[in-house]
């Protein structure tokens, strides 16, 4: 009889594992998204330079969280160790997921998920990932490629994991938790804190050359490629069920199940409310279909949603992404007169938004409270922003951080990487 | 005891709840595959409206199912309610879904499948914007961005429900049911239905400039982008898993399992086989190894095997395939020369081959009849195509449905969205 | 009680079903990875020709296991024939995976694995294509479209299943397993062997025309599309987590769970280690941050986990793939020099780098022995290097398996398939 229980609690562990570990291969996908959606949206001559950037910072935060971003955040140092600690188990770490699995089942809370470590590590670290591509699309076409991956070294080893750690790490700093801060799959603490990164970045840097006329008019710089900027929009689209599916954190049962499935259908749902919503305001405003500020409407609508995925009806779902599709138009437009340059609009998505998100979930979390939203999100902002002027200004002050004025203008792909991203389509 | 068993129904929800969110990712996927596929075999200068289309469409549908079209397909309107009734569920419903399972596992017929409900809403979903999708592509180049999106709150909402209530829908409208029409996962309820709102879309409006010569001959417009049009396939052949592995509606035992595995396997092998007919009846016709063909021959394999993907051995499946990819390319031929200008072969491959799929259903299914078929697959295009082409002359008379010459000319690109998809590539 | 004990089997079938038809597609996705990367890495004038390999190598190898490939590798060849044997299951055979399930969950190691028949195909099939992928990058841009896929014939239907028969399929020829030859997701097997065939087609064909100078000087010849490569990259990278993943073989239970979760976990790693290796390389090296080497590291860094992903720890995985991504810098610029010409650096990346994962087993896994380790992987060499050189040689002597050097010039694309990959952006 108890061994069949534990055959019961063998299989559900088994189940929450797999479904993390799917969940996770569909975020690693997002990091080929914003590659993708950032590639199609530079010119052409910068083109291998953002490629570069972004798979590099994918490797990056992938071994700077393994090195010390998960033990920051989480706390434990069991990933240096070897395969006991990891794989393999005792037969005390066996029976002791029985015992919690049996204790969870029996509804104590404190008995905690079961599942495997390794399979929540590989969950977390494509977050990290996620956060830091934000910023390359921003930044891009005028940041050296190695002052970028310094940063990128000490956002995903350290600035990241530290906001992590007071929020979904469960350390009390800043009483974030009395303040009942929630934030279900990230729209703060990873979408906003990438995007309050790309702003210090923004600042440091300052405009691409061209982007403002000679009194100060936004001029349009168009990207090379807008099948790839589809193609990356329509990846983060499909990986997003995976960053906000998986933030459920279980799947075996009925309850939790119902919830992932709740957290896919709103998750689409939003993403086709911001989408239409970006579309018209784009057709009332400029008189055309524009192409990218769907995309963006669509990014925007399951950036807002990411906060809380899980309690809405798929209807106030669609508002709430159809709100974040608005609001993205109107912020890049915004952006533009301030002179703040992101060529992909990745602070207005990610970052306006993503405020937007976490204030969106008083709509359907009634334990969520206003206060508690706002001194999250600034928590979280000041942090990252902060933190990063400090690291950008560092790496400015020793090696630079922005290309000489005539690499910009040939291009940073020759400069930085030394091949063109298509060398024989090219007008000259 | 009985919690016992409590335990293993939970799990078994779960995990059929999961599956169908795989699958429904999946499918979402092949929107990504149908805008690639379709962005490469056009023309550069129509390349941003097809993608804007695309993305749209995929919104669009989203949203009319969830407003109209499930209520429509499958009744119940609770996807307008909010927590309670979706994610969330009463004690009483819970105890609602042990007994079903309780049932169900003992052998009774009609307890009904266990899963989540919203996990079947985002299943369903995604196949309502492939329906849509085929419709795209065979109208590009010359179709007014705006007339098609219309086109698309009716079809989504509206005409494809309609159709699908009659048949998987339950509502024996029509007599199907007693007909017994047969068709697994959709080669005429999905393909069929959307290549004769395709047809009808093409009928309207009449060929693009220049596809036929002054004394009438057949011009090739060869498309802009081909490594586009190959991903777009390999896209539409991963998600394609998910739409003939989902439409078991079960995993969670050795029989329901034994089917999913078998239909993985006889998709691939349905897409293998229509492949290589294409490649070589291609090479036997025109002397080349034909990329296009080959491509459309392995999208003919997937749609002709998806009436019926469980029964079928592998090698029959192979065969199924094959003839799939050999109709194919003749009926490219045939519409060419019957003035039906279908750019991406989408008629073709969806339309006549999905009659095939409906027939080759009796190859290996012994309930099904050649009566039931026949009734089944008319009753479905003649449904569609008649109420497309009302709809589309309803449009066609309030706004039009065709760009004008001039903007035909110049692409379609700089009129409908204003700017171009590859600013930096195309020769002047 | 027995009953119960059965739906226990019956999900925990279901599971490692379910387990294995998602590491399948994402392994089937791995042929779209192949096809984008060499896409992206060839001049623009071969790119629909190297297209139509990949799609058409994909096809052959999945009817060519089905029709001899897995009969010669597993034995039994059931997949000719129908329904009973494939997704529907007798009485009695149901009655067997129960009673084998319950003496595998007793700890019978006998008793075999539990899952569908069909899912297990799925997944080999795919690894088939895999191995044939990598020979088509090898020798690209200069061999005949119509001998490639007859080797591909050979390749998939007899060379490959030999090897893999005395490997994996259990039939102890040359007494590898006498010899503890350990090579868990196939480093050895699948990639070593496809890089073994594709060497011994760069030989027979000898290099492209304009890559050695007149005085022997090596001449880089830049590829056409890097978005295509990095997105392919990217592919490959999501697609080996179910290659690696879904070598466990079993999900469901604890200490499988969590050896999948450790080996997602290590070849994420391990591909991240690889590409910062790579890129830090090519930077001391040639002085830029080089894309295509950054790309070929995180290949060379999964393919160097591929024969032990579950046993080492996170860091270790991540030196494992470092030291892959270094060896794959060196091996490149070597091949290069020694004037074998491989458009891809596919030899290197499977080839050179999946020895050293061969050998990289010895770091981790105590049971195996550098003279086992030897031995196995001399014999796949052998054995596919010289079947392959006569194959080669047979096609050679029958219809030429290289294209005249007037067709060469002008790009295969025309004389081979008759289209252009990108018929309106090459300047001429």
């Amino acid at each position: 009889m108890e061994n069949m229980m534990n055959n019961i609690y063998e299989l559900q562990y088994a189940m929450d594992t797999f479904y993390f570990l799917v969940c996770g291969a569909l975020v690693m996908w997002m990091a080929a998204g914003f590659a993708m959606l950032e590639a199609g949206l530079v010119r052409s001559k910068n083109t291998t330079e953002i490629l570069t950037k972004n798979v590099a910072l994918f490797a990056i935060a992938c071994t700077m969280y393994l090195v010390c971003g998960y033990q920051i955040m989480y706390g434990g140092g069991y990933f240096l160790s070897g395969t006991d600690s990891v794989a393999g188990m005792t037969d005390e770490a066996v029976a002791g997921v029985l015992a919690g699995a049996k204790a969870f089942n029996e509804g104590a809370d404190d008995a905690g998920l079961q599942y495997s470590g390794a399979s929540d590590f590989f969950f977390q670290v494509v977050f990290v990932a996620t956060a830091m591509s934000i910023v390359s699309g921003a930044v891009a076409e005028r940041m050296k490629l190695w002052a970028f991956l310094i940063f990128a070294v000490v956002m995903t080893g350290f600035i990241y994991p530290m906001e992590g750690a007071w929020t979904w790490g469960g350390a009390s700093v800043f009483g974030l938790f009395e303040l009942n801060y929630s934030d279900y799959a990230g729209s703060g603490i990873v979408h906003m804190a990438g995007a309050a990164a790309a702003l210090a970045g923004v600042i440091m840097l300052g405009a691409r050359k061209g982007k403002y006329g000679p009194n100060g008019e936004v001029q349009a710089i168009p990207g090379a490629n807008l099948p790839l900027a589809t193609l990356g929009t329509f990846i983060l689209w499909m990986g997003w069920f995976g960053f906000n599916g998986g933030s459920t954190l279980q799947l075996s049962g009925i309850g939790v199940a119902n919830e992932v499935a709740s957290v896919f259908l709103n998750t689409n749902a939003a993403a086709s409310g911001g989408l239409i919503a970006a579309l018209i305001v784009a057709r009332i405003l400029f008189g055309k279909a524009d192409l990218t500020m769907a995309l963006n409407g669509a990014l925007a609508g399951l950036v807002a949603i990411t906060a809380e995925p899980a309690d809405p009806s798929p209807l106030l779902a669609t508002i709430i992404g159809a709100i974040g599709g608005i609001i993205v138009v109107f912020s890049i437009v915004t952006l533009d007169k301030l002179k703040l340059d992101d060529p992909v609009g990745a602070i207005s998505v990610h970052g306006v938004v993503g405020l937007w998100g976490v204030f969106a979930v008083l709509l359907s979390d009634a334990d969520a409270t206003f206060g508690g939203q706002l001194v999250g999100a600034l928590t979280i902002f000041v942090w990252v922003f902060v933190t990063s002027l400090i690291v950008w200004g560092i790496i400015k002050a020793v090696m630079g951080i922005r290309v000489t004025e005539e690499e910009e203008y040939e291009g940073v792909d020759i400069s930085e990487c030394g091949m063109e991203a298509y060398p024989e389509f090219t007008k000259d």
